[in-house]
């Protein structure tokens, strides 16, 4: 009896996989041109990092963590999500020990939640996001908005909507909780049981609530911007005065809260609605936080970032038809041994062509030269290099353009020579005795 | 108190992440070329399928696996190798298929196992590797040992060997064991524990232990080759004299016997030692198989892969300082605002500079300029972009040249042309009002 893959993961192949390296190259490249490095930390971490770091109120934390025991009895975690992960890796590695702040870094690869699955949504799924720690100037939060925008438009996603908010600092954050509890102290008793707690925990995730009652009375609360003190203020001012500057298009939105508890100053989302109006909501977000990097036993330093699923960043480009041409990786040259005696020399054609950057492929079974082409064509080969026992004995190989169906010989130490030329690049060496040279 | 990394893992930073990032994709290209396309099945499986991919009775399975029950109650366990994973993945997703055979994948992924962690072994590192399922000829083989064998070349690990031997067929393995047994039974009672039941399970796999005295007596045994039926004997024939054609050197080593139980006729390792003579034993190693899908569920067929630890060739190539100017990232243009007041168009440079391509960084402390020509130059600057209250006013910014010291004033809107002309490349896009046109 066959095994199958555990519920709620997936194989990621063909095609797709073709799409997921594409976006992850792209993402590396910009994140590389914005002097961000790469930072890999483990996927097991100690489950406390997770508790303290995205939060024990947190629903990740409460529900959908993949927790177990280790064989020497140690509480450990897939990690859920990758930011208490670097906030770990910075500090244990001292990389705040420096004159050269912030640190930047980007991170891409599996995070697990054991959520229940659903349409789009798996218990593995790929995170790609940039935390950038040290430093607490506006500029920095802009910085990473930036860095998300440049992405978003290189991925050609135009329809993009920067949704930013200010959560303020400790003081405007206090007097904020305070006028929400009063307001909603009034609406407990008709609120859901979530919301009952959250009143209790962190009344601003009230604002996060999904339930349409609730939200009916969240739209009467009082607003961030009502309680914010004047730095906090004159913080937000000069973020959204950047913005401006570097004309970056955004919407302030004064409900938006984000989910998570260590989030203060500037926070924000990029929703994304398709060519054909579907809204996507939020395909990534961030914010600024001061109190991480001391929560997870570091130096008081505040440090901004953002994070986007690509497997959602996939879909919804390939719900756009955005992935034309990255989609396919099609063999460029077909390799057609015809019998036994000509399969040595195929397999030292197709190597030399791979070497010299080629993407080839051969025939490895004993099938007619019909059945041949017809790979060759559902590879999307341009090329084939044809093989019987003639061209053995004569040390050369039949070239056929697989679109206009002309056909020549070629010496087979001319080979990458002439494919180069005919595929149009530049000659091999220069050294050869390639046609070109004759010319 | 600060938390830190899970015991057995490590963090990947820096220019360690840059080399990472370095191997990864030249492996990918490589077998990009080779028409091998990526999967990428998911960390975690059901440990069943592990219990029968990678066989009961090996030390991966019996002593080295993350296994545990999901809240489910499934037991699932973190993938401790590819193979099956990408077995099952072949089998549940019907690739087999086709008439377009071998169905041929590479892979590269984090791999867990808890053992004893020890000097550069770790409880997660990153494994790569391919399979080619779905055709059984030496051709094949071939195919596999000159993909690893270009990989290993272009990371310029020239003193390889590669070392080879035939496990040959049922038939032959068979006679083979009985042989064994029938050596082994003399010494058994010198042997350790874990040959002893190795004589019981599989006998081929006392020709891998590791320990002094029993080493000793393997010497004497019986040899593979004796007992390979005419098939085996000639399947082996070729894939030695394809390599000869293809000229790729090897040994042929009829101690190889691998510690899988799913290899069949071709087995191979690669073996590496340093400049200063250092000996890394097998760096990767792989071979065909002819029960491995059956095995998991799936039709018969046969396949051959191999697989390489990235962890393992990054401290070869480190070791060996094949690394030189992998392992560093400079950014080429440092961006240095003078004041509050230049900050916002420092910015929108820096975004300039980045999406025409070129990796820059700005400076986020307000810091003297002599401190920040001093982190321009840790970072690796070529160019240092300043720009203080008279730039802002006139709209230009001055260019320092790092090495020369020299010094120019540039309108904002030539900047990228300029950078783009100092740098050495083409200019822009051909557009615009720069020097380029002015000559």
């Amino acid at each position: 009896m066959a095994v199958n893959n555990v519920k709620g993961t997936r194989d990621i192949i063909g095609e797709e996989a073709n799409a997921f390296n594409y976006i992850e190259n792209l993402l590396k490249q910009i994140c590389e041109l914005f002097a961000y490095n790469e930072v890999r930390p483990p996927v097991l971490e100690h489950t406390e990092l997770f508790v303290r770091g995205v939060g024990e109120s947190s629903d990740v934390v409460r529900k959908e963590m993949y927790t177990f025991l280790d064989k020497a009895e140690r509480s450990v975690t897939l990690r859920p999500e990758f930011t208490a992960g670097i906030m770990r890796l910075i500090v244990q590695n001292k990389l705040l020990n420096t004159n050269e702040l912030p640190f930047k870094a980007y991170y891409v690869g599996p995070v697990f939640r054991y959520e229940r699955p659903q349409l789009g949504r798996y218990r593995q799924f790929s995170q790609f996001g940039v935390e950038a720690v040290g430093n607490n100037s506006p500029e920095i939060d802009v910085e990473t908005i930036a860095l998300a925008y440049t992405i978003l438009t290189s991925l050609n996603l135009e329809n993009v909507s920067i949704r930013i908010n200010t959560l303020g600092d400790d003081e405007s954050r206090e007097n904020y909780k305070k006028a929400l509890k009063a307001y909603f102290a009034q609406y407990l008793d008709q609120m859901c049981q979530d919301c009952h707690s959250r009143y209790e925990l962190n009344p601003l995730r009230i604002l996060d609530c999904k339930v349409p009652e609730d939200q009916k009375i969240v739209e009467g609360a009082p607003k961030m911007k009502d309680f914010l003190s004047e730095n906090a203020k004159n913080r937000f001012n000069k973020v959204l005065a950047l913005l401006d500057e570097m004309s970056i298009p955004y919407v302030v939105d004064d409900t938006l809260v984000r989910g998570l508890d260590y989030y203060s100053e500037t926070v924000y989302e990029f929703h994304y609605t398709s060519s054909n109006g579907t809204n996507y909501g939020a395909i990534g977000a961030g914010g600024h936080y001061d109190k991480l990097v001391a929560e997870i036993g570091g130096p008081n330093a505040a440090g901004v970032g953002f994070s986007f699923g690509v497997d959602r960043l996939y879909s919804v480009l390939r719900d756009d038809n955005l992935l034309r041409g990255r989609m396919d990786n099609p063999v460029e040259i077909y390799v057609m041994p015809m019998g036994e005696i000509a399969k040595p020399l195929a397999m030292q054609v197709a190597t030399e062509l791979r070497v010299s950057g080629y993407r080839t492929d051969m025939c490895f079974e004993d099938v007619k030269l019909g059945n041949m082409f017809k790979r060759a064509e559902r590879k999307g080969a341009s090329f084939a290099v044809i093989i019987g026992e003639n061209e053995v004995n004569n040390q050369e190989v039949i070239i056929k353009n697989m679109a206009t169906q002309e056909q020549i010989n070629c010496p087979v130490e001319r080979l990458t020579c002439k494919v180069s030329e005919l595929m149009g690049d530049e000659c091999c060496d220069g050294e050869c005795q390639c046609h070109h040279k004759e010319n």
